[in-house]
């Protein structure tokens, strides 16, 4: 990691210095995305950098400079790092100001980034994971990809307590997402994902994989499902930009649940891979 | 703001360097307290600490040195910055660490800390305030005094824009509390506030005021209240360390209401002041 993104900049780690009255350090006021790297090429970057765009605007924050400066900058960033397979890293925060609650609007945000060789899950997207069921404590805006990761830590945290890879969570019994991934379900050939509303954040390999399965004439529903449906379910996995698409073979916490990784996640597996090696670039 | 916090050690501001990994920037993984001065003496610092260790067992961060030597440093950057009335503030984040959702359990935390003059708001305490009453969309642990703040500084900005000076939030017609401050109401001479359960946190002020209200024969019911209740109350405020007990005379948004600023509200100021003379170190 010797270079990172410092606003339109690549530098050095070193010259990074963020200030203590940082609205990002102070309250989490700030909003990341995270793009994989596949063969030293990038997929997905304008999904992620609209996204970034989009979540900046629900919380008020202004892009410093042009989304093309942001995307040269952040495949130079790539580059200067040498990154073959892995990921790049971007937050932007609301920047420094006198601690106080109130924002102000629209000021430009400080952007931090940096790179990471970091190899997809081979084995785990073969064999499949053991997830950790448990509540959704979380807040009502799910849907912005803000740093206000705490209570996605602390899930993520009992799920490893429990020997699990993933915590997958429910508010009173309707399955809502992982602490870091989207959930799906297969049922009788049928997919279902819990709908793009403000308890999931729309994952960009959640929409992939939703336009892939269309593409393929599979049925994807996006409703809300239960612990029952979950527990009936004929395969389950999740999604996101670093576990790809990764089967669940054993639920464990408020329900137990086991499942073998099915035909369906197999083919979407297949067509995800097709769908980078096509468009990574 | 010329000395500043850093771990155990007072040190200008320009020596703070916050790494673009530390977990409070990534992930708003830390904690926090702001402690009052008044005529350049602290108040309930003791509380204050307490909390902050109790919210550090909640995370999972230890305290990289003792309380004891916490207040010390606390007290020396007071009299370093020759602060007559305002506050300390302190934060501890779980320091840095190669960005992942995943937690380590119990290592020292990164403290930084300043502290600010800041005239306690006579005239508010006085005339009262108007308050914008709106959804609580926050997450299930507001008991932990933590960073992750993004929700309530979103209602705080929605306050503003509404002309009022605080933000009042309910759970599906159930009060909580402001967006940095605790609510109750009087109806017949008795005090109600929510319970400190995982949905408020709970704050000194109110602690305070409750054992004050006891202390002079006021029966407080820390039982949770409703929109219509709170429309019908015959008084309401706000406590916390920088409002101290300040009274609402309107209420909009959800509901419309108005106050007076009424007798017990006044008294439990009077003695809150009282106590302050007196406890102030």
């Amino acid at each position: 990691m010797s270079f990172v993104l410092l606003n339109n900049q690549i530098t050095t780690r070193e010259n990074v210095k963020i200030d203590m009255e940082d609205r990002g350090y102070n309250f989490g006021d700030g909003i990341y995305e995270v793009i994989p790297i596949y063969d030293s090429k990038t997929f997905s970057m304008d999904e992620h950098l609209q996204r970034f765009e989009e979540s900046a605007a629900k919380i008020e924050i202004k892009l410093p400079y042009d989304k093309s400066l942001l995307k040269r900058l952040l495949n130079d960033l790539k580059e200067k790092n040498n990154i073959t397979n892995g990921i790049i890293y971007i937050q932007m925060t609301r920047g420094v100001s006198p601690r106080a609650h109130l924002y102000e609007r629209n000021v430009e945000g400080l952007i931090t980034g940096f790179c990471r060789e970091m190899p997809f899950p081979v084995e785990q997207k073969h064999s499949g994971i053991n997830v950790f069921l448990t509540a959704d404590i979380r807040w009502l805006r799910c849907d912005i990809k803000t740093i206000n990761l705490l209570g996605n830590t602390m899930v993520k945290r009992k799920a490893t307590d429990e020997n699990c890879h993933e915590a997958i969570m429910h508010r009173d019994g309707t399955l809502t997402e992982g602490s870091s991934s989207n959930l799906f379900i297969v049922k009788d050939k049928i997919l279902y994902t819990h709908p793009a509303t403000n308890l999931i954040l729309n994952g960009i390999t959640r929409q992939k994989v939703i336009k892939l399965a269309n593409e393929n004439d599979l049925t994807v529903v996006e409703e809300t499902f239960t612990l029952k449906q979950l527990r009936e379910a004929d395969e389950a996995f999740i999604t996101s930009t670093t576990q790809e698409i990764t089967p669940i073979t054993s639920v464990f916490g408020d329900i137990q649940a086991n499942f073998t990784v099915g035909p369906i996640t197999k083919a979407l597996q297949q067509f995800f891979k097709e769908c980078v090696e096509k468009e990574a670039i």
